[in-house]
């Protein structure tokens, strides 16, 4: 596996990661402990709410995305601190039984002003269901190293 | 509980959660499942990594907080959508053996120029361990209904 530095990384390059499956039993015993909504965790308040079903928590989807990208490995061996996560989206609701993939797009690589040896690559991800839906939108700021300057 | 209206939120208004404990445990059953990097699952790596000893993962973090909010009720009845995050930050990790508690502000309340029966309010939210370091920071976009206008 390779080590990427910023320099390396493309604007618009993509990876697909693989598939994750989500059983009712884990999405509701994520929600009993993390996020004890009804929407969430009984399925006969469920099918009468809005959402008409079960629904995972949105936190879980983000874990679980962030499961499949260290399982992707966009980034090579390339140690990638994570500095931060803008705009965090969750157009359509994740459900039991349902299959969620993620894909990771370069959107900019920028060189830090006070840290030369580093730089911040904003990432967008789109995770989708089976469907095609897009059920997590976000777009993290990784602090990446720079190549080293020729002496 | 009361119901509240987005015309019953006072900009600034503030409300603390109780505390969570986060046990070494569960923070690495978590992390085994979505976030398995050495620095949250293996006790000898993390020791000589960055951080100097296990971290759990920032989705972790994310997710006890929504239980502590859920939890303290900071907006009585009123069915809250959430429609998004901005600006995710986790400025110190948390670490197993960590207590947490999450302060919630009122950052804005805007009605919505579509739908006049609803508005956005945009929460800071702010978590803190027992030394009063920041684990997390968080702008979550609500949908909350409007008062509905008399007749």
């Amino acid at each position: 596996m390779s080590f990427r530095y910023l320099e390396d990384f493309i604007i618009g390059e993509r990876k697909e990661s693989g598939w994750f499956d989500l059983t009712e039993e884990e999405s509701v015993a994520f929600a009993r402990r993390y996020d004890p909504q009804p929407m969430h965790i009984d399925r006969e308040a469920a099918a009468h709410g809005p959402l008409q079903g079960l629904t995972a928590s949105g936190w879980q989807t983000t874990a679980i995305v962030m499961r499949l990208i260290i399982e992707a490995q966009p980034f090579g061996s390339t140690p990638v601190l994570g500095l931060g996560v803008d705009e965090v989206r969750w157009p359509t609701p994740l459900r039991p039984g349902d299959s969620i993939r993620a894909e990771i797009e370069v959107l900019s690589t920028t060189p830090s002003k006070s840290k030369p040896e580093f730089g911040v690559m904003r990432i967008q991800i789109t995770a989708r269901n089976q469907r095609g839906e897009v059920v997590l939108k976000m777009i993290p700021n990784l602090w990446i190293p720079r190549r080293p300057k020729e002496p």
